[in-house]
């Protein structure tokens, strides 16, 4: 005890040391899975947040709608927040933000015009979350956001306009965020807009945050432009409508759709309210132009020939709820699937969603719908910089230091990898942060520091927002694999005999009024486990309830070699 | 009513008449899924049965040991199974047995030595299951199999050793099942042993049935040589021990990586009993000639300096119980993961698996491992032919009809095209059949038939075989999402008024304890609910059950935005 609090007060005190003059910065979501991106920069008395995203839910928490990350560290300074910066406007950067904001002092929000657009509309939809107060940024601007950091933005490709990444000025150096990125090719395939990565290597950089999500893909980005063009001839091939299916987020690809559809002279129907949102901020903003008469509403795709149709809509993911695989089932309220239907999922398939994915190809092509996916023409690129376009950065910015960010263990392992060969740095140079974790970043060091700030896992599950544990969701796994039985022992509080014969209720284990027998076996096991016990004994409710979850657990896997939840209970009248 | 009685009648007798010189196909799994195949040939009374094999669980069968496929088809006529011909030695081509053979009226079962010796040694553990009777067969012998029926077998590269297709001999006609293959391909990249399927080609083939499993895939297979040689090298370059993951099945592949150990004059342990009995039969059988001294137990591997140590596991998908995870989580018994260790998963990931694969990377990498795995470097190859492959194997056979057997619907689907493209079949000579479908082979025709026989799932959980269903598997995914409430109302049997208040017991939902307000609200509201039935309409247990589960249910759903299962129990005493 006395040992465990002694170095605690030391660890302490070095950390207040080893702080002086240096930057920290932990990151609450995002190192460690892809999603929940949340991080921080902290110098004496101010905090600069980036991003506050979601993460949807894993196959270890089911029935949690996301994930959000765990602010209590932020909450307990929230005096000190200066700035939430977003890069750019999709949920695993903004989804958060309407549980947190209260929570971290409703700081400033710095974004530019069309991530603020997508912040503030989903903002309405939680009635009793704060107003927000936002700061317009643009590319090419310089904002002081407090005393200690500056922050210069940049624009970058990414697959939703206006991504911006920064080069913060601190009080160590210049510290490099470029949010999320990828290459942008023109029509001769090569790259664009490399200056802005040349001037920041200009700058004397001293540590480089790098997205790590595309860093175990080889080689380079596809072109949108091929892309483009590959959708282009899969248009002009289709004998009857064609019905895309994609994210709601990928603004950039959803303008470009609408602009070849408008080229063939077919009509665009959208199906989805989450698209139609985003089309329609794009709109707004002049991220889209289209003409007169090509978007029409989806229940009057039937008045035009089926060669003049496109239907874009969401759910190339095989997500149960959304529009494609109510299609595909038969359960959209205007469109079934027919034969001579071009199918098109411009999306590849995010790790988990594999089966999803092919019972979804499976359903659609049944129908008789021709369908086409990433695998088979280069109808999607990645919005995620893979492993040539990765080095090129680092090569053009050249940090002393590197933080690979964003992604997996191992893919930000293989990001340090890429850093080390690309720009020579040595291992020590190349920085592996966990969530919640903190690094001192200093004159002429990045180090991990062994303080660390609470990074576990919230969860938002209905209405709930944090109040599913892990005991919630081991509970959860458990009645999944085997099922439960409950057992109700209703006994005479005086004798502590049976009133009753026991009601037993399963649900997810066997079929009950199939098993008539093993029920009976189960009801004659109880009672003879609590008559022998001796009259003068008389057995408590926790005697009872403990024998009945051991015996009659042991006596049904010896039955069935399964292990339901067991859940006696005891009433006592 | 009446119509649909009408139809059925004339359906029946069309088939009946249809059938008429015709051998009928059907599968019982193996088109709709990637496992459980089984599929049989049916003239007058005799049938041929091919394979029997499982099917790992789904996401929507959580719980499940496996599936196996429905024979009471063939239950029915057991008498005329004639038949069990096994391609090869996989778990997906034999799991079934040890559940079906009795049912199916223990047919003899035509295998080649190792097939054989994996099927028996699986039988051992099922001692209730019949004795087998085998008929071993080998590549390039004739058997007759029944009346109707003769076999000529022939050997198919797969990566497992003595994988055998056959070309049936049928009244209508020659039809090839090859089993599962790929090309072998020499030193110089040549495809080897094609003389196979040229032979094939001029015995006039009616009928092609082929792998689909590949036919997403573009090019040709990776060849075995390249894969070693590529082993090789990582076996060099390896300065510590190197901890070998691959599954316990791909008996070739394991015979190659033991041959360059010894050759690099490493020892290797073997750890997983599945992989040891796999390793002792290929030996046995002289599959593997192994040096003496070249395997050790798996306790002395410490004996050895760390890069004279080669550990070949299971567990290259990340299944949570199998060896490769339990070095990972640091739960292995001899095994612990230390700096400098390679770790090599010679596999390809599985739909379904990338989550667990990608969080065994990470665990290792996080311990300091080096990990290689099939993106990196060509360390796996796949034992099914892919696209140029399949097309090969049709223009050297030139069928007139092809049906494209094992796999999802889309991946037949694509075979079929394969077919159109590569030897110009028509869409009516590519016959797509689902499960339990009945295709008529005729003379100059393959038709699909109106008939079908049963071939939905049959679940093994446990010791219980079928007896989980729809119903369970409903109660398991909804416990999964939601949890679930029992609540227990004690009434007087006299006045049906509550004894005690409802006793209240949740799993998965919310953390009770935590949440005391809400379940006082919900006591109040029963009470309430009961109590304001007015004396003279004492209400009864159904009553009051119907009223709970709709009235708190949608209580806890406005409350907390979710729905638990909730299970009202009334105890009158």
């Amino acid at each position: 005890m006395f040992k465990t609090r002694t170095t605690k007060i030391l660890k302490t005190r070095k950390a207040v040391l080893g702080e002086k003059g240096a930057v920290r910065f932990a990151a609450l979501g995002g190192l460690g899975e892809i999603g929940r991106n949340m991080m921080f920069f902290e110098y004496e008395d101010e905090i600069i947040i980036i991003d506050a995203g979601l993460q949807f839910p894993e196959e270890t928490t089911p029935g949690i709608d996301f994930i959000i990350p765990n602010v209590s560290y932020l909450g307990g300074k929230k005096k000190n927040v200066k700035a939430l910066v977003i890069t750019h406007g999709h949920y695993d950067h903004i989804g958060a933000i309407p549980y947190i904001m209260e929570q971290i002092g409703n700081p400033t929000i710095y974004a530019t015009s069309i991530t603020k657009e997508i912040v503030a509309r989903r903002q309405e939809e939680f009635p009793n979350a704060p107003k927000l107060d936002f700061e317009m940024i643009k590319a090419g601007e310089t904002h002081q956001l407090s005393k200690n950091f500056k922050a210069h933005f940049f624009g970058v490709t990414h697959n939703i306009p206006e991504g911006v990444g920064m080069m913060l000025e601190t009080p160590v150096g210049n510290i490099v965020h470029p949010g999320e990125f990828k290459f942008d090719y023109d029509l001769e395939g090569k790259p664009k807009d490399l200056e802005v990565w040349e001037k920041l290597g200009e700058q004397k950089i001293h540590t480089l945050l790098l997205d790590s999500t595309g860093a175990e893909e080889p080689g380079y980005s596809i072109s949108e432009r091929i892309v483009e063009a590959e959708l282009e001839k899969l248009f002009k091939q289709a004998e009857g409508r064609i019905i895309l299916g994609t994210f709601a987020s990928l603004l950039d690809r959803l303008a470009e759709i609408i602009k070849i559809a408008e080229r063939l002279g077919k009509k665009v129907a959208v199906s989805g309210s989450s698209m139609k949102t985003n089309i329609q901020i794009a709109r707004n903003l002049g991220y889209m132009k289209i003409g007169k008469d090509v978007l029409i509403p989806l229940e009057e795709i039937g008045k035009y020939r089926d060669d003049k149709i496109l239907v874009l809509c969401t759910g190339a993911q095989g997500e149960p709820q959304a529009q494609l695989m109510r299609i595909a089932s038969g359960e959209h309220r205007y469109i079934q699937v027919k034969k001579g239907d071009t199918v098109i999922l411009s999306s590849s398939v995010i790790p988990g969603n594999e089966r999803s994915v092919q019972i979804l190809k499976d359903d659609l092509a049944r129908q008789g719908a021709l369908v086409y996916h990433y695998k088979m023409v280069d109808i999607h690129s990645s919005g995620h910089a893979p492993q040539e376009e990765l080095k090129s950065v680092m090569k053009m910015v050249k940090p002393k230091f590197f933080i690979p960010i964003h992604g997996y263990y191992f893919m930000r392992w293989r990001n340090a990898k890429l850093a080390q060969d690309a720009i020579k740095l040595k291992p020590e140079e190349t920085v592996l942060l966990d969530n919640g974790q903190v690094a001192l970043i200093k004159k002429d060091s990045v180090e991990i520091s062994g303080e660390t700030v609470p990074a576990y896992y919230v969860m938002v599950d209905g209405l709930g927002v944090g109040d599913v544990g892990e005991v919630v969701l081991r509970d959860r796994r458990v009645l999944a694999q085997e099922g439960m039985v409950v057992i109700i022992s209703t006994l005479d509080r005086q004798t502590g005999r049976f009133l009753k014969n026991p009601d037993i209720i399963s649900r997810g284990f066997i079929y009950l009024k199939e098993n008539k027998e093993l029920v009976e076996e189960v009801r004659k096991k109880i009672r003879h486990l609590i008559s022998s016990v001796p009259r003068h004994q008389q057995p408590d409710a926790d005697y009872i309830k403990g024998t009945i979850r051991d015996q009659i657990g042991q006596y049904l896997y010896k039955k069935t070699k399964r292990r339901p939840m067991i859940l006696p209970v005891v009433i006592e009248v």
